[in-house]
């Protein structure tokens, strides 16, 4: 009954076979491995972008940072909701590979919404040597809350990202889950939407580390290349970090994981509002964030269920309504999420 | 023919059994994962140092760069040797971990001595606000140019070190090669010669992408933690960094891979040797440099071998002497060798 | 009719007297000067202090962004208002010097309050790698909105900060103004209150371009120091900051111009209560926000008068209210206040 | 008898005149100040430039490290001597402000040869991720041992930048006592021998502490006003800043401080060499390195003399020579540097 992240799951089978299957011989380091070659080609034919940069790294927060880096001064602010991986879970990562420039905040408990983006970009004047410079938006995809923008919320975005010409980047740690969950394309989610660079994640959704950093504008590809390895996220036996990207590409198993993971919650969302629970943002991907009763609370952890309580702890009143923050894997069973259940 | 580095061959059985084992089920993120408490134990024991605190990184630039960022403010120098790895091959990764402080380098084509690293930190004097400050020296054991320091080397730099009260570092990228070349013990070649922190490397020597930090002090664990973090360098799925380092642990492998990589050199320079090659540096672990002519080098460019051509190119005098860097990693066959060796 | 700044006034002269005076012979350069001697012993006296460390710069932003950086980690976060100078006005520098560390917001639209800025420092969980670490208040007295934080409320908000053990900054950039607004000693506005360190602002008030860093904790000297050193702003000609900053302590001259400065804001802000205008915020020293009809913004910037228009431009309708910021200096005439208001 | 630096002088009167008379009313904040329209007007008739971007800041330190940083990507390396005052007496400030970049130092004892330029150049292999990126030049001028570089040595440095397509940067702590040596326009030490940017010294030939820096490109305007803001390098009460420079400018003041120090320079070298004292270096401006015996430093040091003794101590055998630094400002009497001979 693990439900505290997607991030401590098992590694799908057709990622683990191409990291065996990639260990024989000599391969060049660096990123110049054969498999890398057949990952970017996966990757331009996906998000039909036939000119885009593809650079792998192995961690959420690496492709996060050294994205948002590229296009940001170390003078400059980057906007993001102020419930932002990059703002709240990164350490400073962020701040740190942007050469000390600042996080300004999205007035939002999920989805950004184009009144409160453009409030914060008007806020920070232009043409003022005094005040941080406007720099990057970064839209996650899904959000820290489970929200999925639509593509018509998404281009709303953009919209007021364009009229103030800045660009934007795509926090996608669950890429996957927002393109199952809104059943439209890479290039729809993305570049036909508005997006500059995308940090696409595979290490939630059944890799073992690995997240893609695609730009769409191939400009700055040497810089990229440059931070990352200042940044010491090269990796010299490269071709493990390909060979599990080629994997999660090959025969669609990512969408698969993805559609698994998002069925997975939306049986347990439903399980649970069976339940009573209330909902504090409708689950519309893999994570789900809702409350009951400190006593199933207890109940749960007693058998060894794993997930967050998202305001407040075991102790207290038995009737007292907590929330809980649950995110579901590809991998969870059905056993598991009945077995769950079962404690409501 | 591969000897362009050991960075670039497979991974040993025994680490990829480890990584396919630990792909069951959830595991704790972050460094929480119980193998990462089997590798502690299995540090702690081989470095005969129960308290020392141990972290693993996918990279030897991070395990470098995080380390000595441990020990240095911003405005103090690092000292190294002028061939050093951090100085030349990490587009200013130290700097960039350390806060924009210098590195100074220590005049040596090989292997750092005494004198030349005392007249390195007698340069940036003392209590002087203008110059850059006294901060860590950083030693190479295999050193970039194929040399090992023995112990009395080792002891012979710690005891300046310490004369002037600055902490020591040591990039083991090949830790396992030197620790087989001079028969002594990790203990010996660390803590007990010295040195504070240690970059352990494996990958080069039969692992995936995993190197440890060693602080024989553990007063600094919180801050590499949070520096690790702030790098975004910390795995979610850290369990498969754990593993690799726990199946290189366990039975010797690293010992063994060391082994048969420091004797495929042994012998390679033999046949060096007997064909008339001159070695610039004379080889004491897996690394040779030597000079031939430019009509071998022909030869064996163009029957495929690889490796560094190190101060010349192929176009030239069939006559003029070219130096070569060759380094061997464990997997390299004897039959690679003879063959290689068959151009001469 | 300049109301737009504090900070484009004359010199008092005092201040032009010592300077001219300092003018003479050879000094020690870097603070050796012994004018700074003392500058040392009359700011300790005066902050009954005499373990006090105390240094020079020459802009209100490196007095900030210097002393910060003394007590904040670069995966720390500095709490402030969140209309502070530190965040809106100093374009990154904060963090800059800072090592890329983050800064929290605490909402506010003045004076910051303990249940603010209590909810944002619990909002940053500790113990936890991922969010940036709790670091130092800064607490700005006079604040950006004109307020001025009594013993009681300042007191009040470093309990909060003991409970956390926080340390905490003062930016004083207008410290005299809220000093003689307070009626209080600077050893009560400060260390008495659970200050640590503070940027005591001197241009503002009569000086040329001189704030000094009070550390009453000795313990950061030398650090300063060598970040001072760092950022550039050790002075060669030291003496010529002494001489500005020994100018205005001597004979109360520092406390006569915030005097000055604060009454003729008083009259001034008489002036436009009976004139009708609406105060944004109650005036406690030498700013005042005001709203006005649109049509006495026109006929005042016709005369040449200078402050800035808050919250919309001249064009629109007469009818409707603009707020203004204003601030006076110590050396602005009444005559000139009087004409001001003769447009109302 | 003060010859420890040219930056513990007296101001020059014209300078101080400036200064006082900017004293009365408003002027506009930051760099908006009418004198700095004259300040620009000036630099760019005497350097032949009327497109140039002119700046002010109050130390060497700022103007260096921030006109740098226009030049400098984090990744790359400044090229600068091996004693340059970037190097050597700047606590890492060229490091921060470029940020985390490297030095890379050029052989040399005094001026930089274009030889020994192109091997550091060449020593950092283009076109490969790992090594540090080759950034910008620096050239001192003059020396930090007292050198000049004539107009043929400074193209024949340049011809190797362009060579490399690296910018130029000149740091011009003492520009004006080598223009005065050379007997050449300011032009023709700068953009007419391939100089980007320079920073153009006041403080130590007559200033209290101000510094421009000289864009020849316009391009660098923003971003350089950006960094100085960042860097809490912009003063708001400018105008004294700017009458500094002024003063420093009008009717050729600041030729003639050079010329002055010059003169007083070459009369003690010449009383020097009578006394029988051998030269490190050519005295060639302002600045004499020079060796004799330790008794006369000993009488020297007894009578007030101040100078740096450059490779010992006082302490030691009688008839040793040691060497000393020797610095004339332009404000050193006759009488004082013939009571300093007289001791010979």
């Amino acid at each position: 009954m693990f439900f505290a992240s997607d991030n401590a799951g098992p590694v799908h089978p057709k990622v683990m076979e191409r990291v065996i299957a990639a260990n024989t011989d000599y391969a060049m380091p660096y990123g110049k491995d054969p498999i890398m070659d057949e990952v970017r080609a996966q990757i331009r034919e996906q998000f039909e972008a036939p000119e885009a940069e593809v650079y792998l790294v192995a961690t959420g927060t690496a492709a996060n940072a050294l994205a948002l880096a590229c296009y940001t001064q170390p003078w400059q602010t980057i906007f993001c909701s102020k419930v932002a991986h990059i703002e709240e879970d990164e350490c400073n990562a962020p701040e740190f590979y942007a050469g000390a420039a600042k996080l300004t905040l999205v007035e939002t408990d999920d989805k950004m919404t184009p009144d409160a983006l453009r409030r914060a970009i008007v806020a920070r004047a232009a043409g003022d040597v005094h005040t941080p410079q406007r720099g990057p938006v970064s839209i996650t995809q899904v959000t820290e809350r489970g929200g999925v923008h639509s593509l018509e919320e998404l281009q709303a975005l953009t919209a007021v990202t364009k009229e103030y010409d800045l660009p934007v980047h795509m926090d996608g740690a669950r890429f996957a889950n927002a393109l199952v969950a809104l059943g439209c394309t890479p290039a729809e989610m993305t570049w036909k939407s508005g997006v500059d660079v995308v940090s696409f994640g595979g290490t939630k959704n059944g890799c073992m580390g690995v997240e893609a950093v695609v730009f769409f504008d191939p400009k700055k590809a040497w810089e990229f290349e440059l931070r990352r390895k200042r940044g010491a996220h090269l990796f010299s036996k490269h071709r493990f970090l390909s060979a599990q990207m080629a994997g999660y590409l090959a025969d669609g198993a990512w969408l698969e994981t993805a559609k698994a993971a998002n069925a997975n919650a939306a049986y347990l969302a439903e399980g649970l509002r069976k339940a009573g629970a209330e909902f504090l943002h409708e689950p519309a991907a893999n994570m789900i964030f809702a409350r009951f009763p400190r006593a199933i609370h207890r109940k749960l952890h007693d058998a060894g269920a794993r997930y967050y309580l998202w305001d407040g702890t075991l102790e207290g009143d038995d009737d007292e309504m907590l929330a809980a923050r649950m995110v579901c894997d590809w991998s969870i069973s059905r056993d598991q999420i009945d077995q769950f259940l079962s404690h409501f």
